[in-house]
């Protein structure tokens, strides 16, 4: 049994399979025979020096892990800033760190988190802790660096294409006499890449999505309102699919729903498909029903894509490698070798080259147009919403999600003031 | 094979298993050797004398229809009033039965369509035309009378409750440094059946969802806040299903968004959820995020009930049993005679006594709390969310729904001026 521990935390916003890839760090580590704690809430927890004692787990408890959506042992939106403007909060880390002899830290988030796990073994460098820090690629944003694509996106953008298809339908059906166009709200701050992903739903101009919306195009409400009037005329019916990000030529956000921002500095969005549907309404008079799906479409574990709960798995299984292999300040990323068929393994990437950065769509993945995809953005998606992997449901028709206990282990430190 | 045509139309908002049924009736008149023609855009294709021809389709579409959810052959919005009110359509609906031979009229729909269906019964005995009239039992908002339950209901009470328990997991991983109130819209304008369903997602007072807003209970804007706060303080976070429909104790809806009327002259809802999150962020302060999944709950094919596709194919089945036998002005319901083990059978009903009738949820289904349900209830919604029915996938990651071709027959009247 190597001496040491090893520390996990999930950070940012949780997906429907970043437990897939605690649950495959988990039984990695313990075929390794390595003592894993998880931080409570993510980085929070590991400043609170609040840890759980994962080897309390039962086998079927890790493996049921891996269909559970959300975050099982909590996460946060705590970015910590550069070292000097955040010195206290590094060296308390390293502090609970060398306090419970953690010698392998597993940080599973995006590209923030991707730069605080550079940055902690920066300062255990400099202050001589033997640590390895190790990135573990989450986000459904699909906005990480180096990576071809991140662990939470698939899923995502199955829920995505298969629910924008089921509405579609619907919408479809009924529009002779009711509600003639549909506008479904994905998420995606600055990437249209969920958005995208609706446009697996159909092919070829008649089939819905009949308008997607994207960030990397500035929104033009005359030519927009235009655009759905024809495909009404055109179709009788018209389904957008909107990025929460899209923006006037201005720069200002289309709808800002809170007008606050969050932990990270991000204005906090929503409200872009009910704005939406309020102009098609007043100015096209034009029955409109509209969808927010909001944090279902990142925790639809019922419906994740068995591409990305691999590829969840695969990362978290490589990161306890890397990490056991002293690979330090890297991030396990996915690299793709055949689009048809679909060929992955994983890579190893320093993390220097992924912190900071953001992925952003390819110009050729946008449709000259500006609102539908291309082929190219087809061959790219397609495998990644690829096969089914459900959970198992019980008997009262609900799926068999676990809730870990989340019991800490004795604290060997003062409380933390910060 | 018998003389005559069986008519089949679709009514009212679509299901995710409306289409199961128009398989079940389909094969069930394909083994009796009777043609079926499908009124495009259900009682308006009657009316327009756009009938498809339903013999054309493949055995492979017509199985297929049994997974796609939406309306195949197109459904609408038009209620039919009073004979006397309404007297020139039912006869030119008569006129066009007559045109095409049509001895068995299957309307599936809700209880405005068996209204329909009956008074087509009756002006059809006027005439002294041979007619079978048949309401086939549909609606997501599980209120027809006599029938233990709704085809389409079980798998609209499948979606709110995994969705709902899944968004929990999320923001429980979330809320110590993000959004710690998640309000959850169901549909239901006057009965609460699918927020009811919510409650299936948890357990005990701790489990989410915490607060259940049901239309049968007044709203209390402090009395909400109060109790939101309170969860709050206690776990950290909460969850909130309500109902689209829910009313202050003046009767007034608390949201309308869009403040028209649909085609049956109901009040066209909406915006529930963003309004409570809002009263929830500026009063309350808590960071809140909220889902509106509208039209994806009713489309849901995905995650369908197989109870409920049980179900709506067994009453598929029996209408055409029922129409061929000559029971005139009937429907086929769902009797349950179990809780658990869960047993039902199909039985037949007068359509006079499911016509207009509402069925409203028991008293007994509310906790005494008003905002959460009871064993009762559990032991009432638990079997119909049950058993999972998946559509098959292609390999592209998306179900293999099917889009049927809408030829419709040589019109043998003069155009509907109607």
């Amino acid at each position: 049994m190597p001496a040491g521990t090893l520390l996990y935390a999930q950070s940012g916003g949780v997906t429907a399979v970043i437990n897939a890839t605690a649950s495959a760090v988990l039984q990695a580590a313990r075929t390794k025979k390595v003592r894993v704690l998880a931080a409570r809430n993510g980085i929070l927890g590991a400043l609170r020096e609040e840890l759980i004692d994962t080897t309390t787990l039962s086998t079927a408890q890790v493996k049921a892990l891996a269909h559970t959506p959300g975050g099982a042992f909590g996460s946060c939106r705590l970015k910590l800033k550069s070292v000097e403007a955040d010195r206290a909060k590094y060296e308390r880390l390293l502090a609970v760190l060398q306090a419970h002899d953690v010698r392998w830290f597993l940080y599973n988030g995006g590209n923030d988190s991707a730069d605080t796990a550079l940055k902690v073994s920066q300062l255990a460098a400099e202050f001589g802790y033997p640590l390895t820090c190790v990135g573990v690629p989450k986000t459904i944003d699909n906005d990480l660096a180096v990576t071809d694509c991140c662990p939470g996106f698939g899923s995502a953008a199955k829920y995505t294409a298969v629910s924008v298809r089921e509405c579609a339908l619907d919408v479809a059906a009924m529009a002779e006499t009711s509600t003639k166009v549909f506008v479904y709200e994905a998420m995606g701050r600055h990437a249209g890449w969920l958005a995208a992903a609706a446009g697996l739903a159909g092919e070829g101009r008649d089939e819905a999505p009949h308008l997607i919306l994207f960030p990397e195009r500035p929104f033009d409400e005359a030519d927009f309102l235009a655009r759905v009037d024809a495909v009404v005329k055109r179709l009788g019916h018209c389904v957008v699919v909107a990025s929460e990000g899209i923006r006037a030529a201005d720069g200002t956000f289309v709808a800002d729903a809170g007008g606050g921002k969050d932990a990270f500095g991000h204005a906090q969005l929503g409200g872009v498909a009910s704005h939406l549907a309020g102009r098609v309404k007043d100015v096209l008079g034009h029955k409109v029903h509209w969808s927010l799906p909001d944090y279902l479409q990142r925790s639809a574990r019922h419906l994740a894509s068995k591409t990305d709960v691999e590829q969840a798995m695969a990362v978290g299984r490589a990161a306890v490698d890397c990490a056991l292999a002293g690979q330090n300040a890297v991030m396990p990323v996915i690299v793709r070798t055949a689009d048809e068929p679909y060929q992955w393994h994983v890579d190893v990437a320093p993390l220097s080259k992924v912190a900071n950065h953001e992925k952003t769509m390819p110009k050729g993945f946008i449709r000259a147009d500006g609102h539908g995809i291309t082929a190219a953005a087809r061959r790219y998606l397609a495998p990644l919403i690829a096969g089914e992997a459900y959970p198992p449901y019980v008997r009262n028709g609900l799926p068999d999600y676990v809730v870990l206990p989340q019991a800490t282990v004795r604290r060997k430190l003062p409380a933390w003031a910060g």
